[in-house]
């Protein structure tokens, strides 16, 4: 298996513990892992550094930053000592990105032009705390069905447009392929990432209907869904992109599941769907 | 109240007979409906011209053709001759558009392009029975999160490109808020649509999360969501469209209420979020 650009982000096996996330990953010879927040905090930041060095895992990403769309005030300021808090975190765990969930509407707000520019004033504010860390904020665009509550960052061009300001050693985008793979621009707009030194990180996972009831569980191991990752690879593979690439599914019944065996399924479709493409 | 250019789409009270929608449309003072295929030909097409003509109503557009992404053959040919069949509808009830959603993934297929190069193909095929028949095919791009099993077309800037090679009395598109609001290019691609004369139809409803666990049914009559109708409804203006604008709402309760009512309430919203942008 040709594991060498995998990186098992462990929302995949998001009810395992991150010593087994990474046992699991160490196992499966998977030389990568991306993090998130909450288990490493629980975990303690400076334990989870020395759980993943010991394991001799690269760290691909830390998630996430963001949710910072709310009008000025106390929140805003809270969000945004937060996204300082965890850019440093990323940083001492050698994660070169902090993946950004930027944030939907503000409650009873309709201001959708305004939740976006206070997206790329939360960035100005961040940017210079990103650069004494060394960590790019990846901005990742997610699907338009999360516009309200989620993220109002819909599209690789609008991503594009937001880091545009700034150096790509400190504000890159995510590319994942559930949130993009519809766009009739991807084509144009990767080019132009790869033009921009601006792809921070890769993620796949796939886009299985009937969309979940919880639509934000609506995504499946690479092969189980409806996305062309040949193609879609083939594109981020003509970028340049060199870095890992990460698996990153939500769904419940992946969850549900044994998580050494979803780890072996992930690793497989990587190896059978993306790795002949890069 | 100002209903001069509102139009109810028939969907919005889908469990009502078209007598029914009829006769409260006439009883809410409102002057036009929209009309979908299936309850027109259950109550027989020329019987449907009688009864629409002698309320005095004007008929804003037909619902629907297209679904004609399949590969070569005998479903395609079939698909393609019951889209003339709709055009010829349309023409009989005077509808000005027929609206086409073009349809998703054949079953299988992970063959995006191909399927969006099959829906221009099709255009093609259906252009000259268009120009016959008087009835403009309005391209309608659907939200992204039905590409795979609805339409292929999610973007109004893709939808103009589809009609592009066509001319605009026989090629249009649908500007529907639910599924174009989110879209950052929105503004610039409707100044092309006004440029290129190409809106066929604007049809309001609104964004309601949580999505709904059939997302089919999130859908929300103006004003219960997250859509800025006077924001989208100016930007409409501005591009010169003077036609009818339907409210097509599509939810459970809404079916499940007395369609009276739920006619008056939209009647009411269209009169005080929709009506004074125009």
């Amino acid at each position: 298996m040709s594991l060498a650009r995998f990186s098992l982000n462990q929302a995949t096996i998001k009810l395992a513990s991150l010593e087994t996330a990474v046992r699991l990953a160490v196992e499966a010879g998977i030389p990568a892992i991306g993090l998130w927040r909450e288990p490493v905090q629980q975990y303690g930041v400076a334990r989870s550094v020395t759980l993943v060095r010991d394991a001799g895992l690269r760290v691909s990403s830390l998630c996430r930053g963001g949710f910072f769309t709310m009008t000025e005030g106390a929140d805003r300021r809270s969000a945004l000592d937060d996204n300082r808090r965890a850019l440093d975190e990323a940083a001492d765990l050698g994660a070169p990105a902090l993946v950004l969930v930027v944030g939907g509407l503000p409650a009873g707000s309709r201001d959708l032009a305004g939740a976006r520019a206070r997206v790329a004033d939360a960035l100005a504010e961040l940017v210079p705390h990103a650069r004494a860390a060394g960590v790019v904020l990846a901005i990742e665009p997610l699907h338009p069905m999360y516009v309200s509550d989620r993220a109002v960052v819909s599209t690789l061009e609008q991503a594009l447009d937001l880091a545009a300001p700034f150096p790509a050693t400190e504000v890159g985008v995510v590319v994942d392929t559930f949130h993009l793979w519809w766009d009739p621009t991807l084509p144009a707009q990767l080019a132009r990432a790869g033009r921009e030194g601006r792809i921070a990180s890769y993620q796949v996972c796939d886009w299985v209907t009937p969309i979940a009831a919880d639509p934000l569980l609506s995504r499946g191991i690479p092969g189980d869904g409806d996305i062309d990752f040949a193609a879609f690879t083939s594109l981020v593979s003509a970028t340049g992109y060199a870095g890992d690439i990460e698996c990153e599914v939500f769904r419940q019944e992946i969850w549900d599941a044994d998580p050494a065996e979803i780890v072996k399924r992930a690793a497989a479709a990587f190896d059978r769907l993306v790795s002949p493409h890069l």
